[in-house]
């Protein structure tokens, strides 16, 4: 069945009565969303929530104002990366105190990579995705270089990966769903080759967390790095979730060894000792007032049904490469995301030589996604509050946007910045 | 002239008319006190400027709310670290071009003592101050350990520093103000017997950036890490500045390699090309709402005349120490800090062997300030918002608890987690 087939008999009334069938519409209520714009870039800065300004203000003008430093107490501050790490681990298959939501990700992914490391001491081999989001391959490439040591990255792409780990490998460092591509790599099958060949295993949930059902004790992971702020809406730059399983706590260390890392923190000793437990993957305070907006959207995201979540965000993207497909055939875009379901995490990417000017021409039309060199179109959907009409307006918008030539204007040829 | 007789003729009076002359008096109106509260903790956490309240509400419930990703150019979120990095950098004697304001203090310490590394990578030894605040000496722990190449630390108190810096050492890491004691150490001697030694010199002033004149280019200092939420009010766990000499830029790497760092951070290359300038010493995303409170702090303090805050900061340590000295005189406290003010940052440590109860009572009595093991009684100092009577009715608390013998009330003997 070609997509222009199955396209011809629906229209938008079908994506409003989806709508209202939709168990996860009620969500949308949750969050505050710009009048008139259709927002798919919850891929990289998920939308605020009601309860985060809330929240917000509560941090900042009560407990801050107001407690000040006692709030590292009463307020709990001091333990909020235990807390928000215990809620989030049922969203990504881990115990409760495998989990903290502490730094950033890339600070995150140098940790729990050097402790990977100490697995095998005498290995040199990590192997990553060259296309993959560049920051995680910068900072294995700074970690490598300072541990001068003779560590090299093997990059391969998607279908070189399983292949390329072989016996000298000390570690994978694999991210679950491609940040551009949107697909979603196999992490039961390539943990599991690690295992066989004596590899530990680091992911990047970053693109997943949130969006689709992850078990990453059932796949066996070793450690894995994830983003509060994008599918899990925490706000922008909240702290990221760190994970390391179980039976790797009190054994392998995170050399960034600060004071929320030691075994008794308030002795305020001389010389470090690692905690024994989930807590020796901490630094020191947190940005209180960025911690606790995450906190609202982990709350969030453990009260929708992630099967639920995971269905929507199937059938939006699917819809929406099969509307753009039919809509915009003769627009020369050529799908850069998988076109199986199954392998597709919840955001599309489109090529086109003119991305640039488009993405552009749909920002001013309120169709907020982003643009990837080269020529990369990215639209991210977000269950818990994009609506099936969304999709169906986006394409709508882009579809004008491309019979009437829109993109043509001489400003929108003019690169700026990019987000 | 003995204390008790200088304090004899002074009188609550006398406080209220210095504040009436005292010049930075009107910087108390910008900032959130609660009601019949003395707070002399601004050395561990700052009070919020009202500023900072609006600032957060315009980031969250605006800038997130409406601007969504669109706000990391629009509201210049990409931009904030180098520039609040620029305002800082007047503060600390450094150039626009050296300083940012980006994630927390231990990170900022593991990146610039590894970078000051390189700077003599023959020399193994690295003196450090045995009774620092622990996380500086946990986080270079770390970094050894990480690094495995026989690096050690040479732990020296105070007197025996100087000469502990010989031709072997790498680099020294010295905190400019006793987190306990106060006790400021020498940043121009200090330095420059490293340098005449060829090591490297890296500055911590949390405990002094905001409260005194601090001049790192005079001192010809390499590198330096400092906290914003303490003398800066920038909020709870607030990003931290780091200041790189330019003569290092493009010389010496932190390993904390992320894209912000990179030469061309939006061309999504696979490898690291590290930024020529100060940005190499940035990781990524940062925690928006928490770095942007830290800006109102930091623009109060661009405005006050950091001569007077001195000025004022040692007159009210030493009015402390006096007025505590007379009243108390026959309670047991004993000066934990310089007496010579030209030696004291701006808080001040009494020890008492049963300092955690009188912490405790004083709490209740509405003065916060903070214990530190053992039996060490800290008190800070804000010129920006505390008042000479603060000074006054503190030590008056203070000695009814000593005479009522408050302290002695069961409860206050039971350790809680001690902020």
């Amino acid at each position: 069945m070609s997509p222009a087939h199955a396209m011809t008999v629906i229209s938008r009334r079908d994506f409003e009565a989806w709508d209202r069938a939709d168990p996860l519409a009620p969500f949308r209520t949750e969050f505050h969303l710009p009048a008139d714009t259709i927002y798919l870039n919850g891929n990289s800065l998920g939308a605020m929530p009601l309860a985060a300004a809330r929240r917000a203000r509560r941090v900042v003008e009560s407990e801050w104002a107001d407690g000040l430093i006692g709030s590292m107490n009463s307020a709990g501050w001091y333990e909020l990366p235990s807390t928000l790490g215990r809620k989030t681990a049922p969203l990504i298959g881990a115990r409760a105190n495998e989990v903290v939501v502490t730094d950033a990700t890339g600070i995150n992914l140098y940790k729990v990579l050097a402790a990977a490391l100490e697995m095998q001491p005498e290995r040199r081999v990590i192997v990553m995705e060259g296309s993959n989001f560049p920051t995680n391959n910068y900072m294995v490439q700074g970690l490598i270089r300072h541990l001068d040591k003779g560590y090299s990255i093997r990059f391969r792409e998607t279908d070189g990966l399983l292949s390329a780990i072989t016996d000298d490998v000390a570690a994978i460092c694999i991210t679950h769903v491609h940040y551009k591509s949107g697909l979603i790599h196999d992490m039961a099958a390539l943990t599991a080759r690690a295992h066989a060949v004596g590899a530990a295993a680091v992911w990047d949930i970053c693109h997943s967390v949130g969006v689709m059902p992850i078990d990453l004790n059932a796949c066996r992971v070793d450690f894995a790095v994830g983003c509060t702020y994008k599918y899990l809406n925490g706000g922008p730059g909240a702290p990221a979730l760190l994970f390391a399983a179980e039976r790797h706590h009190g054994k392998y260390l995170q050399p960034l060894t600060g004071w929320y890392g030691h075994a008794d923190p308030f002795a305020f000793e001389r010389d470090y000792r690692p905690a024994e437990d989930i807590r020796q993957m901490l630094t020191g305070t947190q940005p209180t007032a960025s911690l606790s907006t995450a906190e609202i959207g982990i709350d969030i995201a453990l009260r929708a049904d992630i099967d639920a979540v995971r269905h929507k965000s199937q059938r939006m993207t699917g819809l929406f490469i099969d509307l753009v497909e039919e809509r915009c055939s003769r627009a020369g875009f050529e799908l850069a995301s998988p076109r199986d379901a199954a392998h597709r995490g919840s955001h599309v990417s489109f090529l086109h030589d003119e991305g640039y000017a488009i993405i552009r021409a749909l920002h001013d039309a309120r169709v907020i996604c982003d643009y990837r060199e080269p020529g990369n179109m990215r639209f991210g959907f977000a269950p818990l509050y994009n609506r099936y009409v969304d999709v169906w307006d986006a394409v709508d918008r882009l579809h004008s946007i491309m019979t009437e030539e829109t993109w043509r204007q001489a400003d929108y040829q003019i690169r700026k910045a990019v987000t």
